[in-house]
């Protein structure tokens, strides 16, 4: 089994989001996903929405205390988005599955966001402890990727990376997946506020592996199958006009 | 069948995009996806990627001329973009059915951007005219619907838009698909440069329907089924320090 663990959150394309991650969900057998909405309640948009989706699923919410939220004013890296989201995801794994003698499976932070290839999913699939891969549109660069030395056997030496590419792990969210087994055992392994900016991903498979342990995949990372893409948030100025007067153009209809 | 014309453009997420359209499109029977690239020829990246797609697919090219081309400088809405490969697609359609006598199937114009949805494509399917839906995200609102009287039977009777509603067909080019049979028997219907700003699609279908011919799908548009999404242009401020170096990161990997 893939477990998917998505953080989530409430905005105008929201539900387009979840609606593109849907239609690849769909092409990848025995995909389980783990939705978490960075919200006080389940929404009824997503519970709708992952009802009739046809896919394998968990829905869980988990807010981000005020302190920590991602204000309209603060530049994106000011602060790690999806944290305590991803770790609810992981805590559900863990008391879900004690006790369990079968743990074959994998584990992979997909953001609901980025754009993922079908293929992406076939290699992570076999995950022994924890596999890496190229990430497009990343960083401010086409491509962070490890780099991959062939002998004796294929295994990471280091980082393509145009930002701080001496990190151990200078991987993206959506460069890796962790072996499920792997990430239970280790009952430390979480993400964390309080690493240092940019360093959640590394601090995170410090718990887990030492470079020499990854398993380099996607064609020993010569292949993008999956890309950081970010969405505009789309223009709402007749709609702000709209709901002052109190017709609200998506009155009685879901967007 | 449905013929789906899509325009696209080289940009660091064009592969992103494509592999987005790929999958939903891959759910979709008897589709065949018409790719007009905006270049003076066909790309390598893009013919890879539709050989090795799975879709049933025309890949063309057609370059719009300098002078209509968008500059970065522009805001996005001081050119229509998208018009001459619209309309080479239409024009491939034209020749290629010439003298065919089963003219049965529809025609999509969707962008490479937006988010559409599987179920999208079983309600344009029976098109017998001009069918018709909301659009999520456009226009400044969160949506974006023809208005529909149930009686004496279903049928539109104007628009709700934020801006311009008084157009007589208020519609993004998501928001409408046209049965094969009709496009190629009004031979003038193709799109235009010289539409004023936002009347594209008007001046298009008013050479195709009346306003009461349309045909409200959508469970009487009630339900959004696509999206006018963006995607932001990736930082590549890294990228352009590499590439003075002459080590681009994208060096031998097509991202
Ligand atoms: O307040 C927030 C902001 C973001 N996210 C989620 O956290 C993940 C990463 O956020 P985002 O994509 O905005 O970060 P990026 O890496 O693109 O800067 C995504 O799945 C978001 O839906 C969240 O749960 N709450
Ligand atoms: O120079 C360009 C700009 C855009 N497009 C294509 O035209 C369509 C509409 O462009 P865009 O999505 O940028 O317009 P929007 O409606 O989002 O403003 C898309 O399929 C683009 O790929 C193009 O072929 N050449
Ligand atoms: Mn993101
Ligand atoms: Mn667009």
């Amino acid at each position: 089994i893939i477990y998917v663990i998505t953080p989530t959150y409430s905005r105008p394309h929201q539900k387009a989001e979840l609606t593109r991650l849907k239609s690849v969900f769909l092409h990848v057998p025995s995909l389980h996903w783990i939705l978490v909405e960075d919200a006080t309640h389940k929404s009824k948009l997503v519970m709708n929405f992952l009802e009739s989706s046809g896919l394998s699923y968990t829905h869980l919410h988990q807010s981000t205390p005020p302190d920590w939220k991602l204000q309209d004013s603060d530049p994106k890296w000011r602060k790690p988005r999806g944290v305590l989201q991803r770790n609810a995801g992981i805590k559900w794994l863990r008391r879900k599955l004690r006790g369990e003698r079968d743990l074959r499976g994998v584990v992979y932070f997909a953001d609901d966001d980025n754009t993922y290839s079908t293929e992406l999913f076939k290699e992570m699939r076999d995950t022994k402890t924890v596999s890496v891969w190229p990430v497009g549109l990343v960083g401010g660069v086409m491509v962070e990727r490890p780099l991959v030395s062939r002998a004796p056997t294929p295994h990471v030496t280091g980082w393509l990376a145009g930002w701080k590419p001496d990190r151990t792990f200078a991987t993206d969210m959506a460069g890796f997946a962790v072996n499920l087994a792997l990430l239970l055992r280790r009952s430390d392994a979480e993400f964390s506020f309080t690493s240092s900016i940019g360093h959640m991903e590394c601090d995170f498979l410090e718990k887990l592996v030492t470079l020499s342990q990854l398993e380099p995949k996607a064609d020993l990372c010569t292949k993008v199958l999956v890309w950081h893409t970010r969405t505009e948030r789309p223009n709402m100025k007749d709609e702000e006009r709209l709901r002052k007067a109190g017709t609200p153009s998506d009155q009685g209809i879901e967007v």
